[in-house]
């Protein structure tokens, strides 16, 4: 297996940021790609032994093109997550003022983010989108455009200097990236982890939905995340991509993910993995009834019934 | 141990005709007792191998008594079921003609269950309780009364005519017998089995009640009796006992009790046995996703998905 | 309409002290019935206002017979209920001593309470059952036999000598007894009240009951008892009768009610009445989202919705 | 009030073929904007009657632009909607051949919708995104690209033909619209309805989520869309954007609502309106005790128990 890991590129962004806090990284070859589909298809073909994709930020809510690649095809799985606060910097050649600025550039997603920074700042400036904010860093130094929002990390190498840094609009800007791999043993539950899947409902019927989420419901377990996705099978068909607290390896867990795996459809596995920037003693304690110990205690006192040792 | 069974006596009952009818009871002694209660403590003090007691009739519904005594002191299990079909022989000495009774005797339970043919027939009649239906026999045969309700199978016994036969106010008025040992392997399941369980709740809260029986709902298991009984620690303390359909080798019934010790205080494990006269034939289809093969397959599943198989 | 009360007679029984405790019982003639059912014939065919008979105690639960009176027939209703707390006094002859005691009476519903007492005090006594504790204290005075167990209060009536009392194996045996009338205008909420309704399921599937119980904890509304009851279609098919905490005029019941009527075959109401010995200062605050202010509020909202003003 | 409607454009979009499917847009001037953003201003600040927009599609699910201007600021509603299949024609100038073709254009939305195709016909066609479908028509027309992707209906506009039509990756790709107009009263119900409504949950925890969905099926409501939606709190905080089946005038809706109203932090009703391309004849029939009959029925019987007549 090659010792790479395919990101999703340019070099340069919050993407490739992300990816460099993980101390694996640090000895792998790490080789952007044009796409969420392409890095994570270098996976599937083994061109990469991992790929390190956006999946979820706080502005945009699930990332879209991450989640459909992860439910569809050839199934995968996620090794880690890694959280970044996304603050940009206001990229310029050097010698620019704030006055000089007529165009400001940078990939679409970040314009929800600035738009009351420019507001207030730039009201004149006209918006050029561009197909990453490295991109449109680059496109500044070659100047088709005069500012470009990116990570301040990226002026050196574009030869750009920062005229303001730490813009954002919303409080705790975040996003999620993660780790995908093809599938594997998870890694060891820590305390405080999160189980990925997607599930898919037999039918639909008032209750359907809420009976699905009675599986975790029922065994204490907390949901993260849930977002549909189009099934493709015509409008209004939709399965849910879900994040819920704690190891697949936990009783509890894996109790629920067989509840769900025998009323839905299908269910896809998605990987257990550690939780970023929470330790286990930030971690809610389990609900009564719900750790480990008091599952094996009644799975104990079941087996001892079934033996007539009771 | 000795092979006898202990019953609610005195002979000459419904419960003794009841016993009769189990195929194991023609190997053994047949022991008659005063009470529930003396009954189960022959088997609890080794002098029965087990004791055949009543539990339920379609009149009064659970046998308090019985109850009360599988719900506290050393734990019992129950091996079997018997269901009769109750209907009483009015029976008087020979030459007694209707006119002639002025007075009739039977144990109090089955007061309820004739009330409506004696204002038919013998609406002066003065009614007496004795201590058993059998025990009314004897009193007619020694003269004290005119006329006892009992099963028709006394008359010979207490050298006695059947005046009527197939008495009985309610339709399909019937009694349940459990034959009750101490904790032991649990019979084979037939696919048409019943398990019975006591839960005491661990607080009072609203859904509490709600939540226990959402153990069993979310695995697809049916109750078929739900009594609540007092805990006596005080007025308004319940536990309840429940039979629910299915054997404890039953995996969804096995994980909705091991849902159940998880969540409640206790649960004191009653004994799976063959639901009486009910062939497997009978028995509704399990929900889809709660048959054992679907609970083995998702255990499968969730074991690939921990071991990377997916 | 008679100003006057049946009660479950004989006279000098706990029942007529707990039915003294009632303000109103100051202005009413009481009159003594030989047995509920007798008593709440009176109500339901004129002679009598209101009728008072025990519904559940600490040690047996509820009382069958009275539930079953108000299952069926002519739909009755609870005005109020009562709290006594049970002991009991041993009454004998005047000179009679402890050691002088071979036989001891009393309403078989006494001997669960004094089991106890009587193993270590008189554990050669016989027992003889009586048809109240009034009558056994008549019996003992008459010499049929040497101690009744009683209330204290009834050694006066009958010449007798109380020679313990506070005699109760159980801590906290209290009863509880119901006044019951015919339909009528609920009291007025006190902020510390019951409601107390009947209800036949439509058919029986896993997760019937549940449901039925859901129509209460969606709205916040807490159980305080579930008494199981035959419906006479033959064995296993029951009625619930339940006792819930709050008042029909309480928002958040009314629409628990209205949801079980919705999902019933049958729903009966057998009133809303205050809770005794509870003060509304002791009552728990409803749940978030439970209040009749919230109730309110989202109503008048849905109402903006339906009008367009939002 | 202006006689106008504003909407997502430009002009020649499938957008627009969608509006003049509704009668009302006859009678109507149709102003295109630049974004679902500045349409909807529109109607905020009082120069459009209403807006029509894109709200989901069966590739990409929800259309979050839509979905976040909805759920955050003034309050809007959702008066109509319009359900569109969406099948694409290539358009060239004319007299290019299909083997001319080395590039290709469109709104990136139609991508994953002519992926295939594209793989298929044009494997070494470069792909050029443009702001909609209709301007990468006008840049064929300009000779800047040779072919773009576009409704047929673009073809005259930008005097081009259409070398292919029909195009389409997915079966029964649609796109849904919807009419919003300021908060007035809902359309009168038609039997086929459909109500939308956004929610913010009061706190997480196990089985929070599931509560909420909870409130629609106990009163038998059907869901039919969830789209998880940032509240811009920080990642992992979500209001869901719910369609649910019927209408805030149906009894059983209005009792949802009201529930959810009393447990959610917040809910905005975002409209009741005609499900589109459905008659209440294909409408499914309300579960058991969930029809307006039934809740009636249960309401008058609740105020006659309050009253005392049953």
């Amino acid at each position: 297996m090659p010792a790479s890991y395919a990101y999703l590129g340019p070099e340069g962004t919050f993407t490739e940021v992300a990816l460099r806090t993980l101390p694996e990284a640090a000895t792998r070859q790490l080789i952007p790609y044009v796409s969420v589909q392409s890095a994570l298809d270098a996976v599937r073909n083994g061109e990469a032994e991992a790929a390190f994709v956006p999946i979820e930020n706080s502005v945009e809510g699930g990332i879209t093109t991450t989640l459909d690649e992860l439910v569809a095809g050839t199934p995968l799985m996620i090794y880690r997550e890694v959280l970044l606060s996304i603050t940009f910097a206001l990229l310029v050649r050097p010698g620019t003022k704030l006055s000089d600025i007529k165009t400001v550039s940078a990939h679409p997603a970040a314009q929800p983010q600035v738009r009351n920074w420019l507001k207030a700042h730039l009201p004149e400036a006209v918006w050029e989108s561009a197909a990453s904010n490295a991109d449109a860093a680059r496109l500044v130094q070659e100047g088709r455009y005069d500012a470009a929002f990116a990570g301040e990390f990226a002026a050196t190498r574009y030869g750009l200097t920062a005229l303001e840094t730490g813009i954002h609009d919303a409080e705790n800007a975040q996003t999620r990236f993660v780790l995908v791999g093809r599938p594997a043993r998870p890694a060891a539950p820590t305390g405080a982890d999160k189980t990925s899947v997607v599930l898919w409902q037999r039918d639909d019927h008032p209750g359907g939905l809420r009976d699905l989420l009675g599986e975790f419901a029922t065994r204490g377990v907390n949901l993260m995340l849930l977002q549909s996705r189009p099934t493709g099978a015509g409008i209004g068909n939709y399965c849910f991509c879900i994040d819920a607290e704690g190891h697949i390896s936990d009783r509890r867990m894996a109790e629920a993910l067989m509840g769900l795996k025998r009323i839905c459809r299908e269910v896809r596995f998605l990987g257990s993995y550690p939780r970023a920037e929470v330790s286990a003693a930030d971690v809610a304690v389990p609900l009564p009834g719900t750790s480990d110990l008091e599952f094996v205690a009644a799975s104990d006192w079941v087996a001892r019934c079934q033996d007539g040792r009771f």
